[in-house]
């Protein structure tokens, strides 16, 4: 700072923002190239706060298999979305639509694998949980009243046959995650009436305080809340990345083309990698 | 109001506002199932400020082919998303990347009909156009380090070989509007710098300017922009309703998964329907 | 709609946005300058939902003591703000901070008078409250410490000499609102992490869903939470007025202050009234 | 990270959450009680990336003169806030309000000192500028008529007698930053149509893509556009700085009553010093 004749200052001396900028993607690229890891930049937010690793990822184009992007464990949040009774639970919000459990259910060995490896580190745990309050204040019409179409009766807010509570309704038995990966003391969980996690909560607020910007994605539904939140972090900026093992659909082919969806174009929403690779690339560090 | 003793002040006095709630959704439902229509519902905004007319949708569980919802001409937009070159013209963004531009055209004469039949009436029609200020300001870093892995090495910002000007970015040919859908004079133009149109915009401004309840969407690419914006204005409250043949994306897989992931659990993100179908209902009417 | 030949059409046929717009403006000023009062906006709106009424609004611009403004009761909602006891009762935020709490109990009774009055009406209640979850995960740390420092030692999360419960943590006694004040059932309650209410919570779902279009404020702290409220909601396109007596400052030269502010460039983030004259438009109507 | 037995990581393991972000404010208070500093908190945005300063700050409660407050150069932005002709010059918003152009041209001065010092370090500077488009698709009804009537028939869109263009319309000469204080190349400038700057335009991504955390806070009006703005910042959590010198508003009482506002309660919305220990700070360095 201050009347230095360093290179940095000088550079923005210049004030050549958008050349300046684009040389720091071509340096990144670069490197890419020669090594194969997409470098955490720190030029952008610092030297790293915890310590570096790399998590192998997905058809990035032109180099096959060795793609690695490297993430600060001190910047990193692993997000467990909506891993509750109403959507991988009997007689829950899913069950009651009629879709076989089964897929939804398969998210939570790898999530429990996943938190077992971060809870020994210093990468953050958030957990998302969907539901509308008792009055339903914020719950829009359209969406109660979908939902009592797919449920042939039984929506939002009513308990169906055999049900233990009003659906999606906080403070009941079959709003709240499911033992197996309940949150710890300490790891923040984000009640949001909606399917993305941004608009309408306080998720900013405490992604700011973690001082995340590398998020690890997992949970319920891929196709839908899952992908709601993880286009909601791309477009602000966050770094994304799915562990696609992770995630359940209600439907396989939508499970399957969300995960698509997101590698096209270069990643338009991010990355995918699998609970296992990152949670050796956890384990193993940079070194 | 005040004081009256009508059934409908009694209704606010218990202010057992769930039980009302939960009543005027089952009151919905029961004429839906009577008649095969959602009707536009006055109780939450009002008298029609325009005209009814009902458009026939897709899939709706357990009712085969008679689903009709119910519009309001007066709060309706039609969102025409991102018709830019970049992402279906030749020498844009789309193109550099090496899709085929065929996938995203496909859009271009569908929306055109819608245009020319909403023009007559007064639905509002409302365009968006992705792009970054010229200086890159508003381009996450990793966007930019994407688009250059999935652009070999031209991204966001650069012109590629043959290219008309730097890609997605505001004010050069590429990033416009392609004539055949240009804004008419008084249709207002979003300017996003990220796939979705809520979260960095002054849209929300301008559908409540407009005082829109309802927005039919289209545009390209399907899976990415058009859907994203969806699903964010879906959890906004807005009625959402996809016209699906005026949709485009880079790969037909994607496609038509984003378009099946709307129709799950009764319309998750809204509800799905085709140009001919709207363009129909718009020009019948209710009668 | 669909190729009338009438003005209404042929206006939207042209396109003229702009100068529509502006006219629709002229409008409604010259009606003003007539009459004095500026009536609801129901070509923007739709038509009334429930009663129209006039409320008194101070010191408009060169027209005296006479300007009325119209609500349409069906689309108005009362916001109720912070009344908590961390903000007006013993041992709570602000009394540990050691401001007179006699100026922020000021508004109680007003509040409770128009609470009366709007509970006979279809005028929806809404309340507002400031708070922390347990792990503090949403308090930004200058915010942690700039408490501590004004609270001598005894900020946000923590337990003062003789409080009952950690400051404006979310659960606890002094968290809660006053008795007096209380919500009834089916009155929504927003729980904010903030000053303003709109960035970090579900308000905007919940004004949705009532159909709010028009804002009634009252509360603590005038120049604080109030203010900030306000402005955002003014921002977003709520039509707001400022109930000034139904609101207390831990400062009365702040109090008068931020009551000014709203009225300069004839109201720029809205009007002000008092409980008195807001009571009695309610209950009188339009006729 | 990863199975270390080393102090930070069994402060995560224990997952005390809310204890360990106490203890954090507890040190950082008990040194600012020591040393009179506020220091950057490393622990949460990670070492400096630029030189350190500290800006002397005004009524830090219990020790008079001496609070400093330390910024990192590298996450410090200073935000110019419409300091635009419409606000400050002649036959602009403000002048066809009838209001003196001295208290807004006051703020010229020292932002234009606070420039020539912050571009020569890495310190950033990023503008704001109040308008709608040209169709007024993004400007309320009801803020078009309050202009209305506050200009005396002559409102925003409308061009008065003797004016240069439309007021707060893009584009126009009125609209435009003072050559005083002209944006230079590379310097981001945020297009809003509100008084806030956060809530409907690209501010967040452009403040996330410079990795700010700081902001330094001038422009005008005081009360109206530049505490909105620091309102929302800080309810994001960004720290806020007012440079009082360096603002201007409409009414000298409101001015004073919003510096003020800003200092209650230790802080509530930031803190207030000057341009010309700004300066200083920034050209000595923390050394």
């Amino acid at each position: 700072m201050k009347q230095s004749t360093s290179g940095e200052s000088k550079e923005f001396a210049e004030k050549d923002a958008r050349d300046n900028y684009l040389k720091r993607v071509q340096e990144t690229y670069e490197k890419y190239e020669e090594t194969g890891v997409i470098e955490f930049p720190e030029w952008l937010y610092g030297a790293p706060k915890g310590d570096l690793f790399r998590v192998p990822v997905e058809d990035c184009p032109d180099f096959g298999e060795t793609a690695m992007v490297e993430f600060d464990s001190g910047r990193t949040a692993f997000l467990s979305i909506d891993m509750q009774r109403d959507f991988c639970g009997e007689n829950g919000y899913v069950d009651a639509m009629g879709y076989d459990l089964s897929r939804t259910q398969r998210a939570v060995q790898p999530i429990s694998n996943v938190l077992e490896a971060v809870r020994r580190t210093d990468i953050d745990v958030v957990h998302t949980r969907e539901g509308h309050k008792q009055d339903l204040s914020d719950a829009p019409f359209n969406k109660l009243l979908r939902s009592k179409m797919a449920g042939d009766g039984d929506g939002i807010g009513e308990t169906p046959a055999g049900g233990v509570g009003p659906l999606l309704t906080r403070e009941h038995e079959n709003w709240d995650i499911i033992d197996e990966l309940a949150p710890e003391p300490g790891e923040p969980v984000i009640d949001k009436p909606t399917k993305g996690a941004f608009a309408n909560t306080n998720i900013g607020l405490v992604l700011e305080r973690l001082g995340t910007t590398h998020l690890v994605i997992a949970g319920i539904t891929t196709d839908v809340c899952v992908h709601t939140i993880m286009r909601e972090a791309n477009d602000r900026g966050y770094w994304c990345l799915l562990l696609k093992d992770a995630t359940g659909a209600t439907d396989d082919g939508n499970r399957e083309a969300a995960i698509k969806q997101i590698k096209m174009q270069g990643g338009v929403f991010g990355w995918v990698s699998d609970s296992e690779r990152f949670i050796e690339a956890v384990e193993s560090g940079v070194a």
